[in-house]
């Protein structure tokens, strides 16, 4: 099979002193290696003529394909437009088409166009715009001696459906690539990158060989490790039969007690969905944490079904007042089980989490980094603690994922 | 004065695959703007021999320095050092200094330094390593034809230490840029870009005919619009006196009232620090943002001066029972008004914000984005409502910030 190179190029001079991260260029080749499609460079340039083209026939040298963002909008500092048009060595024609599309996203927002808006009208001639068409920014497709410049806005929203829906099947569709690609990624806490990677060498070295799949490990820190399984084959059946099969095969060697999710969800979706599940309301007592336990909860919609709420008892006096703790060190394993006791007590909710620790950068009566975590379930508390080594942020990041992992193998063994 | 140049080459596999965002080179382009130094590409390129040295030399031909970030670990798969050696036409050497340096980090930490470390004590011939070395990959300085290669890791504190103490004050000595430049700037909320852009049009021109100082708006979304006074000179006295002036002009054009911080603080910060100059301690009753004001809070060091705690009464029979809030629609200035009240008592705390709202999906009796938000100063509770089309996340962001500045400003009032 021909093998087909996709590269990118990201315009604006914003992203050139750091203003915006450029993340629409790790998305876009994010999707077309999902999709079987190589990509070998990115390029960042900023709003300048002579720049953007040198860019854009450098990229037409070395790849097939071409996916510019960025430069598409309104304004004199939006040169994309004019630079394909000259390295296509074309002029640029007004499509009345567009501009009556452009003029009726308008006016149903009962604006009126402004002139400027125009010329994002304007398509190189012998380039087409693309079907989709989100905003009022037009992307287009080049034909260019052979390959192919794909123009996409910079705002991510517009630019995601554009290479979705249009530009990555339309790549496909040109080089013959009628396999189809998928991927399922299972999501993991509590053991390391390496430590899978060992264990898992086998089926790697197998699929290896196979060559029906692959095995990938992402670290997202925080969030634990993903392990993503992608397949290629010739219909949806097959590659789902075989995604299913060797995510079962993964589950197998490394424990099914690590995985938290066979469907890329975060802790805190798989916990929402373990009480719903089971009928159980929820809780959280944070001290440490201050409410980022209860902020990941509630940011998934949904979650008002299950989480009742939370008692922040950050000063000790706070502790004693409104969850009955009794006097004594607040980072302790009994400080920390009343908590949890009293905030189902409180909120009247049947299972709970709660945190105390010192999360630094000063030491208290308390060691920095430590942290005492609670879990109440049915009534029964059970605690553990940790000394995490590492900074404040990811003291509270650490804390809120482990207890919440813990309060999931109590919920998952209770079903 | 000439000119000076610089680019940026990350290499790493994963960041084209979308793995990793690259972070990196926006942080490196973002401090050569800062110190001068002009930079038009940014190139990402996979672990590929060919295609970094191709990168390499392209970047040689059109800039005057070359900051290649990542591909500096002990493994085969970092390639930088071995490709910039082909690059100079040149052997790598191994250096006993460098041995000696990586040795003894291992020994310090009591582990043996493994075999494949030595591969990053090796040198191309005429290169340097950069005198700072933050963990075990050396930097360098690799002089060719005129024009200078600098390599540093792709772990982000050791590439920064390095950019900052060694590669950024070596560009700018072999360049004779002389001149100091210090940039400080300013947090708003409350208006747009376009607006601040209007208000301060006659500043941005007169700037631009004096050319002591630029202004820039950054726009940071939910964390409000920054505007950065940036300014040069030849000595720190005379350069912040510069900026000290202009950002005067700046608060007297805009109004002080918009501006939260005059140090690139947070608002969250600004609240712990107006609590705290004032002696007052800080309570919330957050429903809809469900924790995350007190989590934004919390995330700051010395927040435990002020902060003494929260109530998340995300159902509404917790509004009841914690929080004595009487029965009738929980999206409301009554509701709000009282959550904020009894926040108060309940924490023992002197101020407080209290916020009630939908924010999605689902429309239940409320809108969607229909968010109530009170605060509570000495004992006098205000409230007002504003209805964000925004999807949940946003809703959440924006409403955080909002009341949060409701507050600010009753506090900067009552001073």
């Amino acid at each position: 099979m021909k093998r087909i190179s996709c590269e990118v190029v990201a315009v604006g001079t914003e992203l050139l002193l750091g203003q915006i991260v450029d993340t629409n260029s790790s998305w876009i080749g994010e999707q077309l290696a999902l999709s079987g499609i190589d990509s070998f460079f990115q390029t960042k340039v900023g709003d300048n003529p002579e720049r953007i083209k040198s860019v854009l026939r450098q990229a037409l040298n070395r790849s097939d394909y071409v996916i510019v963002c960025g430069g598409l909008g309104p304004t004199q500092d939006d040169l994309t437009r004019d630079m394909i048009a000259e390295v296509m060595g074309v002029e640029l024609r007004l499509r009345d088409d567009l501009v009556e599309k452009i003029a009726s996203m308008f006016s149903g927002r009962n604006r009126r166009m402004p002139e400027n808006n125009l010329r994002q009208a304007m398509v190189p001639e012998g380039a087409e715009p693309l079907a989709v068409m989100p905003g009022t920014a037009p992307g287009l497709k080049a034909p260019i001696g052979g390959k192919t410049i794909y123009a996409v806005p910079g705002v991510p929203w517009e630019m995601k459906q554009m290479v979705t829906s249009c530009i990555i099947p339309d790549i496909r569709t040109e080089a013959g690539l009628t396999s189809i690609i998928r991927s399922k990624t299972l999501r993991t806490w509590g053991d390391s990158e390496s430590g899978l990677a060992e264990k898992l060498s086998n089926d790697i070295e197998r699929l290896d060989q196979e060559g029906t799949a692959t095995i990938a490990f992402l670290a997202s820190g925080i969030e634990g490790l993903k392990i993503r399984i992608t397949a290629k084959g010739d219909s949806e059946e097959k590659v789902n039969a075989i995604l299913e099969a060797e995510a079962k095969k993964v589950s197998r060697t490394i424990g099914d007690e690590i995985i938290f999710s066979h469907n890329d969800q975060s802790m805190e979706s798989t916990i929402i969905q373990l009480c719903r599940s089971q009928g159980l309301s929820l809780g959280v007592a944070e001290s440490m944490t201050g409410g980022l336990i209860a902020s990941r909860i509630t940011s998934h919609s949904g979650s008002s079904d299950v989480f009742k709420g939370g008692i922040i008892p950050y000063a000790n006096e706070v502790k004693h007042a409104v969850l009955h703790v009794a006097d004594g060190p607040a980072v302790s394993k009994v400080t920390v089980e009343q908590m949890a006791k009293s905030v189902c007590e409180v909120l009247n909710c049947d299972v709970s989490v709660a945190i105390s620790g010192n999360a630094g950068p000063t030491a208290m009566e308390d060691e920095v980094g430590r942290v005492w975590m609670a879990t109440s379930v049915d009534g029964k508390v059970e605690s553990f603690t940790i000394k995490w080594p590492f900074d404040r942020d990811r003291v509270r990041q650490f804390t809120t994922i482990s207890v919440l992992n813990a309060l999931r193998l109590r919920l998952s063994n209770r079903q």
